[in-house]
């Protein structure tokens, strides 16, 4: 008799779709109209230079576990170290430590990811890309480590190859305001011309009191080419740059600020703050009115040059300042507060809410605002467009909320598609793969409760599959800086 | 070979009802014991003009969508401009545009309401109200429009016809605080005692920064002939019209204040905010102050007269001030807050929560607190009752999260049944339908999850459905101001 | 023929499991796993004295009816006067009632009880533990009386009897900071040990602007054996107290503050504010600045003696002061508050969150907070844990919207298992055997939905129903405070 053998998994075609049996029949209906549905990724965090150098991956620890946040937090919250993971610290060092031990360390607690959506994707990954079917555990770390390896050597498995594979029609990364956007630029080059694009993130330069700061803008100045000696100068080289993103392709900005105040500074106001941020003496609360001034004066700059603003607002970044020093931010420290949106978008939305060409798109983590604000916001202001449940809501349970609170009100064509917000490469068809399960499983709730008929859940979920992305973020013509 | 012809859709007997086979069959027995019960309706905003004159119904544009601002405001959210909607201005005139383009922008976005419980609604009022099955679109409009009007100079498709076709028992309006109240009268002799009955909305004369509170002011002057030239005096005429309006049968009173507050002023302090309001000198926090005073002395008052108080805080009204101006209030721009109970309600419900004569039924668009503050309010003070989910949330899931979060903690006997609020005549029927349906489904669960009898779930429907609002929203004797 | 009998009812074994035919099948193969393990009880509010005393329990009203707020509160919402119930007063006397009479007020209705929790556990008391098979009613009600009272005077219908049939591993009391734990003493005496814990509950002391802190202090200095004149003597009799109660078994403590804030003050000014209070001069902004200081503490001294700290926050107590001076607290009148998370409890986690000797179990009954700040704390501290859904939100729908928005974000892994937090003794078996139910229906969803597999989910059940609360919660080594 053989040995016992780990577990072998595989992915069930009804993964995720709803489990009654009338239910699930239009589900997979439905479902079978999108699944290959090329993919629209209007918001992430892969890395442009990871797409330009078109390398192999490095090992599965480095590749799969070190830069995803997720699965970073759920092994620090079980009191695993940091050291153990091989995260970087910001001093640029790497906690040295054998990948093979980081994965074995990870496949150990596979159990902790049940039920979580990070066990969701990964074992779309494992199954889809990497051809691994095991059921993880601290028994088959190492085979799996060395299955994955071999993947990751095939000549085929190397980024650009993945991105015609996995059907991405367009995918957007997220780039400094200094960014130079060479790489984009030479991605255009080879042919990715509005299917690699920059999204326009000049959050460390509007934040006048982060540390950094002083260098960002220093960073910018270099960039534009110009001094930046007061607010004038500052306000002169965002519109220049973000011209540079559209002339690069971009179709939107990204913005995460901890509230969502949009109340305008008059003039000499705004000049005054930036001063003080000059001479290093701003405070808390004037970096706070400057902000929420800053976040009026982009919607202002959207109605000029048609980038699409995106705002994702109430967030408490690097909530333990010990951990932040060690090894830096984005390793799972970012926590969700409360968020207004009905006062704080007022004065925004009351000067662009109405304009033809501009385009908001909201994002939260605060899930009790989707139908107290929300949707009534997104249900009325023609400029504005709910973003998909986000971060810590794009789970299955979290995207379900999001659809039987925000479409009652909002309707499905005020919302803006999924986005997978992902900075986890191989992540990102698994991601739109469940979001697409689970509008379909939506759907087919509307219409096994008869308040839907088949072919409009079908018009429906191929809409917000792809068509309302492609529609909320549209290219924007080049050159139209000089006109 | 005919031509491609729209679509027919009809009702389907089913829906709204869960659809797991257990549960919809459960579901379909409860709602067999409350579809044909008589409406009860508590709570809605008709105008007492329509009834009484009882004149045959305006073109279809005018009747189904100008009025509704559900319609409203989805169709301004995707750009369409209010001018080609026909909406009236508050100068009185209206945009001069032919109805059948009104109706043609409307059925042309008929997609824009999938998923929303006005698709719901509408489809309901054209199958059983008006005779159509097509499914809306661009293609029938004028088909549907023509099928429609035609309907509509029928002889018996007039208001009080419909009341009785539709089985409505009871039907409050919601009347300004100077109202003459001379329609009910009239139709009360009309035989519509009891049936037809107003309801005192006082917000235009509490709340003392409006602008229009002096010329609201001025007609409850004339309404009492009185002239009110401090606080005293405006007590009194408060007194005196909720008298009036317990003589011409209301039933409640209903107020939508920004907060719940119900801090009392002392006396000398409520005169002097008043004072200054005379003199149009009163500041924002004097004008919230008063309003908190106001609800608390709206609540002493009930305790004399016996009206019911009808609370809703939480609303932002008039979101966007140039539509306000240009199109006026109650298009779609207001938007809910979030909204505290527990302290804000703390002063009222420690001086009259158990009195013996008092009501008070409280709504909120701010759904966080069903669990956190209302039903443990309503829990255990023997004078407060939930009302409906209303306004942004009376959606199928929207009711569903209702109950399902309330019932815990306030059981079913501490809610005051559905209210239909709808400014939308021929809605009333499609919405109290729908709540039936959902309570069956929220029923049917509990029955096949064993946590109730069948025979239970029916009492309790039957309830819900009829006998609750009966029993919180009674006849006042009338005469009794005199006692 | 026979007189109609009032409807028999008995416990179906599907009770609270999903009506979906899969769901449900693979929801009785978990509960198989679960429904017979022992109880851990690791937090709630059984006296200890009755435990002691070990006798037979008085009559069916002031067993099941007086001491369980659940019951009083919805009794009192319908207009029950506390009077007619049997409530005791703060004086220490009680409202002379007939039990029987009390009994008939709770029988007749019982209806409003339907879809509530308390229904549920009440129908597994009086199935399961006291042979009573008949639905309440007016008409039964004193036969029901009858066969409880007969079941209740039976020799084997002891508490510590019930302990041993109901499979109770662990009960954790709650116990004041002065309290002399003789009781546990003598119950460890007689086998106890380890069975039977105290927990450390030192709300009256911590905070100096109750009414009764003078004489709690004087209980607590009492106690300890020593003057407490000021702060540093404060501080030195919580800890010894602490030490104490780590000697009696005690694995936790219990903090139910107003606010999560966990600011704490420099020693002066600790010293200056107790001071003031013990001069009777504390004001209310100090008061809270103090308790906020004393959570700080209270996880400083965890990290020295190991005491799980357990906070509740958020819950306004004793809303209507008229009802709280006639008949004490705890009869139903906590409302509670909107409360925050992410900001207030920074400083405790920046400065014990990584300690390997502290477990924060944060408990709430604001629900918003489980996606948007307790899931993502819990998800990255290695301190901190979930408790279970809580005291408004122990209910079947209570603990679903409990698992769907945490463990997205916070895995199962990070809970503490459930709690019944109960003051009747008589439901402890009901109310964990209806979280075993959802937590098996919970896990059936996933698996039906291929997002987990069986044998995960039989795993995980275990793991939450025993295994969990047993980690969560470890004996302390004891004579570790010489050491």
């Amino acid at each position: 008799m053989a040995l016992a053998q780990p577990t072998r998994t595989g992915l069930h075609p009804d993964r995720a779709l709803p489990s009654g049996t009338v239910e699930r029949g239009i589900a997979r209906e439905i479902l079978g109209h999108t699944r290959d549905l090329p993919i629209v990724s209007m918001h992430g965090h892969v890395p442009v230079a990871l797409l330009e150098a078109d390398q192999p991956f490095g090992d599965p620890a480095s590749l799969l576990v070190v830069p995803d946040h997720y699965l970073v937090r759920m092994l620090l919250s079980q009191g695993v170290a940091p050291e153990s993971l091989g995260l970087h610290r910001p001093d640029g060092t790497t906690a040295a430590v054998d990948p093979r031990e980081v994965w074995r360390a990870f496949a150990s607690r596979w159990h902790l990811f049940r039920g979580t959506p990070t066990r969701f994707w990964l074992e779309h990954v494992f199954a889809e890309t990497l051809g691994v079917e095991w059921r993880l555990s601290a028994d088959n770390a190492d085979r799996v480590f060395d299955d994955i390896s071999a993947r990751l050597a095939e000549p085929d498995f190397l980024p650009l190859a993945l991105l015609d594979r996995w059907g991405i029609e367009v995918l957007a990364t997220t780039d400094a305001a200094d960014a130079d956007l060479s790489s984009h630029h030479r991605l255009a080059e080879r042919g990715y011309t509005d299917r690699i694009v920059p999204t326009f993130r000049p959050d460390a330069v509007l934040r006048l009191d982060r540390t950094d700061w002083a260098d960002s803008l220093a960073l910018l100045g270099q960039r534009t080419g110009s001094e930046i000696g007061g607010y004038a100068d500052f306000v002169a080289a965002l519109e220049q740059r973000r011209w540079a993103f559209v002339e690069a392709g971009a179709r939107a900005t990204d913005h995460g600020h901890a509230s969502a105040d949009t109340t305008p500074l008059d003039g000499s106001e705004a000049e005054r703050i930036f001063a003080a941020a000059l001479r290093g003496e701003v405070t808390a609360p004037q970096a706070d009115a400057f902000a929420a001034h800053m976040l009026f004066e982009m919607a202002r700059m959207s109605t000029h040059d048609g980038l699409v603003m995106q705002l994702h607002p109430g967030v408490l970044r690097d909530h333990d300042p010990r951990t932040q020093e060690s090894w830096g931010s984005d390793i799972g420290y970012d926590i969700p507060v409360s968020t207004e949106f009905t006062r704080s978008l007022r004065p925004l939305l009351n000067a662009f809410g109405h304009h033809p060409d501009f385009t908001l798109v909201l994002f939260t983590v605060d899930e009790t605002t989707y139908s107290r604000e929300l949707a009534p916001l997104a249900g009325v202001y023609p400029a504005v467009r709910l973003g998909a449940p986000w971060w810590f809501l794009d789970s299955p349970d979290g995207m379900r909320r999001f659809r039987e609170a925000a479409v009652d009100t909002a309707g499905f064509f005020n919302t803006a598609g999924f986005v997978d917000d992902t900075r986890a490469f191989l992540s990102i068809p698994a991601r739109h793969d469940l979001a697409r399960r689970m509008d379909a499983g939506h759907l087919a709730r509307l219409v096994a409760e008869h308040r839907l008929e088949l072919d409009e859940a079908v018009e429906t979920a191929v809409a917000l599959a792809h068509d309302l992305p492609r529609a909320v973020y549209p290219t924007l013509p080049r050159g139209a800086s000089s006109a």
